[in-house]
């Protein structure tokens, strides 16, 4: 089949493959759509990241380059293996990438994302998203029914933001702030006005993404160059703050603001990937018992993410796709436009 | 009555004051041994802090300086107010300082702590420790049983230390890690032992503290400046590190070893407030679903530090006091000493 694959920095080649092998258990999937993950630049422009380097083969899977890129996957059940009964050949699905050791302890106790062996399709997997077929492990693939492959493909970053949601403890009535409107950003205002939370706040400095940020459901956008937004949230919430704040950029006054905007006693979500230290007063955290929480991907955030779509409380999210590719020009048309024209761009689709 | 009163930085004063005096539902307390603490040491050198200037009276209390200092309190009942149960008078008591709104959503919550509008005997209340009497409100008066009133006088520092511990989610069984053994590292320390934490690693940097945290209850002492503590706890953990980690030193070194020393989907507890930004590191955090938590003094934790003392389970606590003054010589013989010479000393108490 044809494959495009990573072989390390600055280094993708399309080129012709064996097919994956269903077994008992596993799903064999026909791609249509793969999004391409703010993951997949970093390992293009810095990796290999996630990817294992030849000679550093992952301990679960025993993969290293090249490895064929893409985990936001979305297509249709080709074959099944023994076993299986979630799906059937011609379905449509969501992949979500995880593989796991399914004996460590966060497996026993239901927190596969943090397995401490987990590898992924399309970074450290034998298969991935841009390439004709992949394979998943029957739990890992979930049924979109009439959603479009091209909504199934924003379902794995839609699931990261209802992760930090879920992490988060917000309720339906509650007050969110959002800072960063990125394409996580933007996923978790969605989610949060999805889910019942009517006044989320943002605060993003690019005037592209503010319209994104409305446009995804925002009841106000603040930007921290022409105001303070600290001041801001409170002035608007009665001097109380936000019951939950998401941190989704990256940046020390991202996270400074995050915290300090939170309500006494509430929860602040660190989304984002540091790319280095964070310099922060942490005052506020100890003398109002604020919580800082990491979240990693998801845990049985797909199938919630499906239904708020199914049941059209989760709309609009074709907003998001700003390009439909072919996996051939994932470097040009999809790699190199994310990050010279990111504020344009949320999600980049392509097809393999 | 005789009292050391607050006025400004380096300003405190022994002087006649009318004695408080009692209401429905209060309880006048003869102050015997009242501890100091160190935010007494900031008030004095570098505040007022917390206690409220003159022309700027605290919220609740009304009070402003000069105030009567030390909050952590522990006489007998000298009188009680109308419809007072609880305690009578000639019980011993550990006096909890909080004075609160009732009213506030933490308060509604049962979270007090962090009510909006709490004040604090002998930082911004009528009365305080550093005097023959003080009163305070039924709730916050615990009977301390046959315990002494010089033990009782540990019992606020001690539900400081319960708090983050409670905080923490810790369970018997579990691995700790406690950064620090100042006051409130050691204070940590003895309770993770009490409640049957078996393994509590302490990384101290001091000789003597160190000897302190082994007297405590440690497990074992790891010195930063020796060895490379994270490394150290994953090769003890068999490469998972602690289940929680409390950080009780205020400098980023330390805080970066909690985090980073804490296993995959586990707890950091800051319990130090800082003087200046913390620069960490937060990848752990976000990549292992640590939570980094603030801990905000106690709530509802004296009843069960008493518990405890006189359960025999937290044992040996008069090691903790280092010095017995009197109120006359609390600068003197107390604040000068605890700052000077902070690595020998844990508590001294205080008689009025």
């Amino acid at each position: 089949m044809k494959a495009t694959r990573y072989y390390g920095k600055h280094d993708i080649r399309t080129e012709e493959i064996d097919e994956p092998q269903v077994s008992a258990g596993y799903v064999k999937v026909r791609n249509e759509w793969t999004g391409i993950c703010g993951t997949d630049l970093h390992e293009y422009d810095d990796g290999p990241m996630f990817c294992p380097a030849p000679g550093h083969s992952h301990p679960l899977t025993g993969v290293a380059l090249p490895i064929v890129l893409g985990h936001e996957i979305a297509g249709v059940v080709a074959e099944v293996g023994e076993g299986v009964t979630k799906v059937k050949v011609g379905d449509k699905v969501s992949v979500e990438p995880y593989l796991v050791c399914n004996e460590c302890e966060f497996c026993l106790d239901g927190r596969y994302n943090i397995c401490t062996k987990a590898a992924f399709l399309g970074l450290s997997g034998e298969s991935g998203g841009f390439a004709e077929y992949c394979v998943a492990e029957e739990r890992f693939v979930h049924p979109l029914g009439d959603l479009s492959t091209e909504v199934g493909a924003l379902v794995e970053p839609l699931a990261v933001a209802h992760h930090a949601i879920v992490r988060s403890g917000i309720k339906p009535g509650q007050t969110a702030l959002v800072v960063g409107a990125g394409p996580i950003g933007l996923f978790v205002t969605a989610i949060l006005r999805a889910i019942g939370v009517e006044t989320v706040y943002n605060v993003e400095i690019s005037a592209i993404r503010k319209a994104k940020a409305e446009a995804a459901g925002s009841t106000l956008v603040i930007d921290p160059t022409a105001e303070n937004a600290v001041a801001k949230i409170h002035e608007l919430t009665g001097g109380r703050g936000v019951d939950v704040a998401f941190e989704a950029v990256g940046a020390s006054p991202a996270l400074q603001t995050a915290i300090d905007a939170t309500k006494t006693g509430g929860n602040v979500v660190n989304i984002s990937i540091w790319s280095h230290n964070a310099d922060i007063n942490l005052f506020g955290l100890v003398a109002r018992e604020v919580n800082l929480m990491g979240t990693l991907a998801y845990c049985n955030d797909h199938a919630p993410v499906i239904k708020l779509l199914q049941e059209g409380k989760l709309k609009n999210v074709e907003q998001f796709i700003t390009g439909r590719i072919s996996a051939e020009d994932v470097v040009e048309k999809g790699i190199d436009q994310l990050i010279n024209n990111k504020e344009e761009n949320v999600k980049i689709l392509v097809h393999p």
